[in-house]
């Protein structure tokens, strides 16, 4: 049965892979089951896939980059290349452009999220891959930094160990493929859960997605986003939230959020993004 | 005014004292404004105040009793004594017993909650404490493990810093004196968060109270919680909860909790324990 499985993704068209945008919580599996980056693969196409690695989060982009290279060839990927864009004006590289243009997935890999903006945001290389995403020719991953860049508003940094406050995480503007999300990684693993909630009630029309390390949350096109991997998916939705201190009093004064409601997402459990339903693992309509 | 105010407060005798139960995050104010121990005077009787210290948690039970002495004496209350209990035979003696019926105020000190109910537990000098103040005739204060020690069930210790799952917190039983919670106190300090929601899914019939340090949350008899102090109390309300895997599944699994209602409250918020509404500090009624 899984070479059967396998053989039917073999047999699939680019054309026809059902495109995603996977969420990946940061030190994701690259050794053994390596369930999310396989995922990735055959979302991008399986051995059809034509997948091209951006690493422009990371200080040291060839050699991240390589590891990458490697693991997605192992799983069968057709074409695999490094787009080691380190300067805006490269975004306007038309060879970097085609790449783009012709690959069924984007890689984002881990680093820092300012750099990543930095370099990608407003160019011509960051609208293809845009609008490739939102029409469904593309799979997009991202993990760490390359996570945290999804939303429209990007957690750029933050504390932990002291009472929820506005002065808790520095925001700045992410690139937007999910703009209703914030995004926040290494979740439970870095308690991150406090700086998520700050987050949230400076922007409570936004939905806080909070993803520990080995997890991801891949969105569908229809809105429905599913957990993969070892750790948890936290949801924080701030819409029936009743009450909470206006932006204008002290930043450091400890942050009111009355009527948050949250879920802790596994493996296999839906959250869908619009409807704000959530579906548990034992009730999942195989796709 | 506030010394009108202050006149008012001594003149009340002790029979004319609203009692509370005064759970507190550790750590609270003893230097400075001293809002949180003032309050617990005033709820003793302020100058009328006979106020019994426990500090069977610590292992240096005469150095934090004698720091609390000088406090309560400096705030006016008229008679403080130290019940220096190190065994539970001297929960049988006559005199102990005598100061917990007579007394007007209880203060249960940090350090260990696990010996703090070893002591305790089951024991003529605890039931004196829980009858007089479920009588509303005595008020009583716990910080720190005199905090976690108010629940019936107690959280003895536990992790932070990876997904949250059920092996993540050992729990145990405490003293019970609002058995429909489980407290836990350094709360956003020690991030913790994951243990308190790990806490919850295993006893989805309790409310969980994560209280930070130097805050209090003031249980009234009426069934209002009220914040004081100058960080969070964090209420995990499972009421609504949908979906939580079974406690038979590996105590390591990734835990699972949709549809949670979490609340962060600060000073002057009001919460109804068993109605389970939250009453935002600005529409606060005086009392």
């Amino acid at each position: 049965m899984p070479q059967l499985k396998a053989k039917s993704l073999e047999m699939r068209t680019p054309q026809a892979t059902k495109t995603a945008v996977l969420v990946i919580g940061g030190a994701e599996d690259k050794v053994h089951g390596r369930e999310i980056l396989r995922t990735f693969v055959s979302r991008s196409g399986a051995s059809n896939a034509y997948i091209t690695i951006i690493p422009s989060a990371s200080r040291e982009p060839s050699i991240i980059g390589g590891r990458y290279i490697r693991i997605f060839e192992e799983m069968g990927a057709q074409k695999v290349e490094i787009l080691d864009i380190r300067e805006r004006e490269q975004c306007e590289d038309p060879y970097i452009q085609a790449s783009l243009e012709a690959c069924s997935g984007v890689f984002l890999t881990g680093g820092d999220q300012l750099r990543l903006c930095g370099v990608l945001a407003d160019t011509p290389a960051m609208d293809i891959i845009r609008q490739r995403v939102r029409s469904g020719q593309l799979t997009l991953a991202g993990t760490s930094a390359g996570a945290a860049v999804m939303g429209h508003h990007m957690i750029a940094g933050g504390g932990s160990g002291e009472s929820p406050n506005r002065s808790l995480v520095d925001m700045a503007t992410g690139l937007g493929f999910i703009p209703e999300v914030i995004v926040d990684q290494h979740f439970h693993n870095r308690n991150r859960m406090v700086r998520l909630m700050s987050a949230i009630a400076s922007h409570p029309d936004r939905l806080g997605i909070g993803i520990d390390e080995d997890t991801c949350a891949m969105f569908e096109r229809d809105g429905w986003l599913q957990v993969l991997g070892k750790g948890s998916v936290t949801v924080v939705d701030p819409t029936e939230v009743t009450h909470t201190n206006e932006p204008h009093v002290g930043a450091t004064d400890p942050l009111n959020l009355h009527n948050l409601r949250l879920h802790l997402l596994s493996h296999g459990d839906r959250y869908h993004l619009y409807q704000r339903t959530v579906l548990p693992a034992v009730y999942r309509i195989s796709s």
